[in-house]
């Protein structure tokens, strides 16, 4: 069954209410999807509001649903994070859409050194809002009640500035490894390079701020592989899988 | 550093032979990475020999290499295979060539019912070709020494006839988590469907044959990131990573 987004204003709405789908989620719903009237479906605000209910009305333009039952998923007690750095292709836009669906918390794109993607000016605005595009449609078609925020883009100073968050940088040339680094208590931040790897200068800046450095395997792995790779041995060992 | 293939005629290289890079393999060295004379490179033949050695003549349509040193890369022990359904777009072909970087051990190409890419006559030949080529170039940008081999394509009731491999059949519908459930000894074949899922009676003829079911999170995930992590679930369960 498909998973529909409602806006803020319907974002509260209890069994019985009538809300409406409508712009581009109308369209999707009744013209591509092709929802009846009668037809059972799932909603939410993509901020944890989990409506089941069914189709009262569906026109491409306005899609009104009335709710059966409403329930509120929890956020993560604890969060995991990604810090994606640009990548050419669409090497950085498969990763970032593997990881909404694998269950990240927040995309975090990160401007490293080694980055031939630069988003300056106008072109930040531009990269932020397609990343929250394809956020978006990954966390639909993952069926998520939580939609992760894409954070503005950080340089690598920035990034080793944060704080409140334990930085997991992925390294091929560490011995430490994804699967058994001691990993602290709090929220985690995974790195991940770009095509050509992270400067070394750029691993010792975040290191020297706290980061931690860990391995997957003994493979070199494109930057779209890495990510989500290693966000599925960390969901398996946080037990959230 | 660039891995470069070498065919059978110079698998057998010892320190002091002379090695040539031909065909499309000395055109990329040559033309696309400009391996220069006197440039260290790695060669393998993709069946466990790992050679080490310098440039004595680049040209696009010939390589050649004296080899330093040679090593032999033994396979795993315990095999683990993909059978990976067709499915639409490039789908199937990203999970292929994460799966390789991942270090899959061989892939099967499943004719799912639900697969909407069909390979039929001579379809089959071609498409099990292009499957063959991206795990080749996957093998070689992450460094493996053994190239896996890309079976011939197989219907459900092959799948579920074939002995010797436990099948570990991706169900979000299952309690039983990769994570934690129980996996026999000897090979193991990961079996992920199409975009549309896997039939109940295909999972009833897999499972009647002593497949497991397990599933990953409660998240419904894309055919080309279910794969690759189950896969890497896998190499941190057995120890691979």
């Amino acid at each position: 069954m498909a998973l529909h987004f409602v806006d803020d204003s319907a974002a509260g709405a209890v069994a019985g209410d009538v809300v409406a789908l409508t712009g581009s989620e109308a369209h999707h719903a009744a013209s591509v999807r092709r929802v009846r009237t009668g037809e059972a479906v799932t909603l939410t605000d993509g901020r944890g509001a989990w409506l089941r209910g069914a189709v009262v009305a569906a026109d491409p333009k306005r899609v009104e649903i009335r709710i059966d039952a409403r329930e509120e998923r929890s956020a993560p007690g604890r969060r995991v994070l990604l810090a994606q750095a640009l990548a050419k292709g669409d090497r950085d836009e498969l990763a970032v859409q593997a990881a909404t669906e694998l269950g990240i918390d927040g995309i975090v794109p990160w401007q490293a050194d080694r980055s031939v993607s630069r988003w300056q000016g106008a072109k930040a605005d531009k990269g932020r809002a397609r990343w929250q595009s394809i956020v978006r449609e990954a966390a639909k078609q993952a069926h998520r009640a939580w939609i992760p925020e894409v954070e503005a883009p950080v340089s690598t100073n920035e990034l080793a500035a944060r704080t409140g968050t334990t930085c997991v940088v992925l390294d091929p040339w560490t011995d430490a490894a994804v699967t058994s680094v001691d990993l602290p208590a709090g929220d985690l931040m995974l790195v991940v390079g770009p095509e050509g790897g992270i400067a070394p200068e750029e691993i010792e800046r975040l290191t020297g701020a706290g980061a931690l450095r860990a391995r997957l395997g003994d493979s070199v792995l494109r930057t779209s592989t890495a990510g989500p790779a290693a966000i599925a041995v960390l969901n398996a060992r946080l037990g959230r899988w």
